[in-house]
C-alpha cells in the first residue's frame, strides 16, 4: 500500500530490520582445516604484505626540487714551461651552478685562430662523402705538403689526436662540490633543505660521503665511489651521476628526512667492460674570441671534462584513509575468493556424500545452535 | 565458559568447523539468464580489459635519465662577399652539449658597440611609457635627425628591423645531432643506454629517423617531422621537442626496450594556424667582449635559432603481486555488485508471485537437493 | 552422469539456474539501527569521499611541458663618475632563455686580470690547511706588506669583502620577465600554451600576477611575493622559485584548463628566520677573456643575482572507467566488513538470549514472509 502510514511502516521496517544470511555448519575436519589454511593465507598477505611490507596504508608523492652546486679549487698547469693556475671561472662551464655541469680535467687548445684558407688535418677515419669536411668549407685545391684538401675554416685547424696524457688538470681531484639542495613535498607541505653551516661550508671536505646535512664532496672521492679510475676520466673525459635520494617516511619525525648520496657513473655499470667503454669519452668544444689589430681570433678549446647531473630522487609517504580503505576492501574481496574456494572442495564432498541419500535436516539439533542450520557429514 | 577444555573446545571449533551459506535455488529462466549475462559481463571486464588490456597485474615505473648533445656539421656564410665558417663552437649555445641548447641559424651582428651616447632606433610599436627605453638610459635629449629620443647605451643602436631572408645559415640543414641517452628504471633496477658504435657515429647520419640504437639525426629531417618548414623556421626561429619515449614491458626480454623518438613543434600543434603562429620566433641576444685601445668593446648577435628540448619520456611494466591481487579483489567485489542486482530482479519478481500464496518449502524436494532449499517459481 | 543429454541438462541448469542466499530476517530495534548507521557510514564515505572529494572515477596524467624565458630592461649604473648601462646580454645567465637562470643585481668586478705572482688576500676565516690556497698555486714566498702568501695566480687577486651596498643595479627591480610554457598531457593528447598576444607581449608588464594568459611578470613583484626584500636580495644574491602549476579538471571544457604561478623563495619559508639566513646569497664567478699586447688578460666578475628556477607542476584527470569501477569493487568490500561488525553485535545477542532456550522456527509466519526464514527476537 502506498498510504502515509504504509510508507512509514516500510520505512521503520528499513531501519529496524536487518538482515544477514544465516549459516549451515559443516562439521568436517578436513574440510575445515583446508578452509582455515586458505584464510589465514589471505588474512596473512593482507595484513604481512600490503600494510605491513608494501605500506598500503600509506600515500606518496614525490618532491619538487631545486639544486645549485658550487665548486672550489684552484688547478695548476705548467705546459713546456708556462705556469697557469685554473680557478673556478676558468674550468666550470656553465659558471651559474647549475644542476648539470663540466668541469674541465684536460683540454686541447688552439690559440689564434682566424678565418682563413689552410689544409685539413688528416683524419684516421675514412671521410664517407669526398666533398664534405667537418672540419670547413672546402675551396677544391689540394695541398701536397699535408696530402688533404684545402678548406676555408678557423686556421690553423684544430689536430686532436694526441691527448694529453697525464691529463693537465690531475690536481682537479682536489677540487670540493658543495650541492646545495631543496625539496618540497606539495601534497603533505614539507620543505626539506640541508641545514647550512658555515663552518661546514668552509671546511676542506667531508670525507663521509653520506654526511646528509654537509653535502661537500671531494671530486676525486666521487669518481672513484662512481666505479672510474680518476686518472681515465680525467684524461678522455666521462659522465657521473649523483642522485640524491630523498626517501621519507613522514609518519616519522620530518627531522628523519635526509637525502642519500650515490653516485653512479652514466651509461651504465662500469663494471660491464662494453657499457664502461662507452660510458668515458666526453668533450666538447667552446671558443673565446678577441680581436687583433682589427681581425676577430679565437682560441679554441677542446675541453675534455667530467660531466656531473646531479638527479633529484625523492618519495614521501603518509598515512592516508584512502589508501587504508582501498587496501582493506580489496582485502575483503579476495576473501571472499577464499570462500569461493571452500565452497568448490566442500560441494564436491556432499555430491559424493548425496549418494548415501540420508536425513538433512535434524531439528532437535536446531535448539542447541539455533543461529545456524547444522548438518553432519560423516561421523 | 571460560575453562581450559572450554577454551580448548571453541579453538577446536573454529579450526574444524567451516560456514558457507546455503543456497535457494530459482528455476526461473528469465532471471536465469539476466544473472548469467550480466555475471559473464563483469568477468568479461575483469579478466579482458583490467588483465589484458589495462595489464592490471603489472607495476609500473618511470626512469631516471640522462641526456647528452652533440651536434657535428660546418657552416658557411658569405655576407657581401666576406666570406666565413661556423663550427660547433661558434653556433651551438651553450656549448656543453646538455639536453636543451640552440643551434644557430640566422642572426642580426653589431659590431664594435661602445659605451655612449646615440639616437634610439624608431620603433614600430608605440611605446607605453615615455621617459623609458628599451634600448638604453634616456638622457633628455631628442635628436632631429632621426626623430627619436638620445639614449645612453652600447652605441650604435642594434637596428633589427630586417631579418636576413634567406637565412645566413641555411647550411645548418645537414648539420647532425648526435642524442646520447641512458635510462634507469631504480624500481626494477634495469639500466638501458643505445650502444655506442663508432662506426654509427661517424656514419654521416641515419635517414632511418626511429632507428632507436643509432640516434643520429640530421637538423633537416627533424625540423620536417616536427610540421615545419625548415626556411621558415631557420629564419625567425622556433623550438622542437625531442620526445625519447622509453615505453619498456620488462617482463619481455629487455633488449626489446628501446627508445622511440618523436619530434613536435613545442607550444602546439603547426596544424592549428593561431598556435603554430605562436610556436614559431625564437631569438636571444649574446655578445662577445673585447679590448680596443683601453675601451670595453663587444660584438652584439641576436641570435635567431632552432631551440631543441630532448624529453625523455618512460613507464616501465613488470610482473607485480600486489597490484594482481589488487585486482581481482576489486573485481571480486564488482562480482558482488552484480548479485546484488540480481537479487533485486528476483526480489521484484517475489513480491509478485507472493499475491497468490501458496505453500512455499516443499520439504519433499529437500532430499533430492540435500545442499539447497528448492523453490519452484511458477511451473 | 557424462551422456551427452545429461551434459546438455547441467548447461541448461547453469544458465536457467540462479542461487540466491535467503536471509533470516531479524526483528530487533537497536540491532538494526546500529547496523544501518554503519551501512550508511560506509555509504557515505564511498559517495562523498572516494567519488565526490577525492574525484575515485578520475584517472591522473602529469604533463610533458617546456619553459622559455625573456627578460626585457635596461640596467644602469654609475660607479664613481663612469656611466654604463646593462642590457640583456649583459645581466642574464645563459643567454638563451632557459627554464633556470640568473639576473645580476650586483657585482665586484677585477679588471684586467693577467698570470703572475701577487700576494694573497686576506681571509678572515683561519685557513684549514697552511699550504692549500683557494685564491691560487702557493709559491712558498711571505709577503710583508700584506701579511699574506704569495700565489701564482690571476693577479691582482680579486677582494670580495665589501660587498656594494647598495647593490649596483637596484634598476634590476623594473625587469620584466616573460615566462613562454606549453604542456601537453600525453595520456589525454592536450597540449595548452598561454596564447601569445603581441599587444601582452609589449606591454611593460602585468600587475595581475596571477592573469595566468599573460604571463609577463615585474622582477620586483617576483621577489615582494616570494617574501624578500628586493634591497637584500639584489645586494647578496638569491634563489627564487617559480611554481606554474597546471591542475586541470578535463572533464570541464579545455579552456579552463589554465596555469596558476606561485613564487617562493628556495630554501624554505622566508618567515623562518633560520631557513631564509640560508635562502638567501647566491653568486657565481665569470670572467670575460681579452688579448692585450699579445698577453693574455681577463676582466673577472662575482656576480650576485637573482636565480629565478621555473618550476612546471602539473595534474590532470579526466573520467576514466578502470579507477571507477575500482573504486567501487573496493566499496562494496568495504561495504562487507560493516556487515561482518553487524554479525558480530547480532550474535553476542544471540549467544545471551538462547539461554531462554525458546522455539526458533516458527513455521506458521514462513507464508507471511516466504521469501524469508523469519526469527522474532525479544518480543
Amino acid at each position: 500500500t502506498t498510504s502515509p502510514q504504509g510508507l512509514f511502516c516500510s520505512l521503520a521496517d528499513f531501519f529496524f530490520e536487518y538482515e544477514t544470511p544465516r549459516q549451515v555448519l559443516v562439521r568436517n575436519r578436513r574440510v575445515g582445516v583446508v578452509c582455515r589454511l586458505i584464510q589465514l593465507g589471505v588474512l596473512g598477505y593482507i595484513i604481512g604484505w600490503v600494510f605491513i611490507y608494501e605500506k598500503g596504508y600509506q600515500s606518496t608523492d614525490t618532491a619538487v626540487s631545486s639544486v645549485f652546486t658550487k665548486m672550489k679549487g684552484v688547478g695548476y698547469t705548467n705546459v713546456s714551461g708556462t705556469e697557469r693556475v685554473w680557478d673556478v671561472a676558468d674550468y666550470v662551464f656553465p659558471p651559474q651552478g647549475d644542476a648539470s655541469f663540466v668541469v674541465m680535467t684536460n683540454y686541447i687548445v688552439t690559440e689564434s685562430q682566424q678565418m682563413g684558407k689552410c689544409p685539413e688535418v688528416f683524419l684516421s677515419l675514412k671521410r664517407k662523402t669526398l666533398n664534405v669536411s667537418v672540419q670547413g668549407q672546402m675551396t677544391g685545391v689540394c695541398v701536397n705538403a699535408t696530402k688533404t684538401c684545402e678548406v676555408l675554416a678557423w686556421c690553423p685547424v684544430e689536430d686532436d689526436h694526441t691527448i694529453p696524457d697525464p691529463p693537465l688538470l690531475m690536481s682537479a681531484e682536489n677540487y670540493t662540490l658543495f650541492i646545495k639542495n631543496s625539496i618540497t613535498f606539495p601534497l603533505f607541505g614539507v620543505t626539506r633543505s640541508p641545514m647550512l653551516n658555515k663552518t661546514h661550508y668552509y671546511a676542506p671536505y667531508s670525507r663521509k660521503l653520506t654526511a646528509p646535512l654537509c653535502p661537500i664532496f671531494k671530486l676525486g672521492d666521487i669518481v672513484r665511489l662512481s666505479g672510474f679510475s680518476f686518472e681515465t676520466i680525467a684524461k678522455v673525459g666521462g659522465a657521473i651521476g649523483i642522485v640524491v635520494d630523498w626517501t621519507c617516511n613522514l609518519d616519522a619525525n620530518v627531522k628523519h628526512c635526509k637525502p642519500q648520496y650515490n653516485f653512479h657513473g652514466l651509461y651504465g655499470n662500469p663494471a660491464e667492460p662494453d657499457k664502461a667503454k662507452a660510458s668515458v669519452g666526453y668533450n666538447f668544444r667552446y671558443a673565446e674570441h678577441y680581436m687583433e689589430n682589427k681581425t676577430q681570433k679565437r682560441t679554441l678549446f677542446k675541453v675534455f671534462g667530467i660531466r656531473l647531473d646531479i638527479i633529484v630522487q625523492s618519495l614521501a609517504r603518509k598515512f592516508d584513509i584512502i589508501p587504508t580503505l582501498t587496501a582493506i576492501g580489496s582485502g575483503v574481496g579476495i576473501f571472499g575468493v577464499a570462500t569461493v574456494v571452500c565452497d568448490l572442495v566442500l560441494n564436491l564432498k556432499f555430491r559424493f556424500e548425496l549418494k548415501l541419500g540420508y536425513n538433512f535436516f535434524n531439528f532437535d539439533q536446531l535448539v542447541q545452535c539455533p543461529s545456524k542450520v547444522c548438518i553432519h557429514v560423516g561421523a
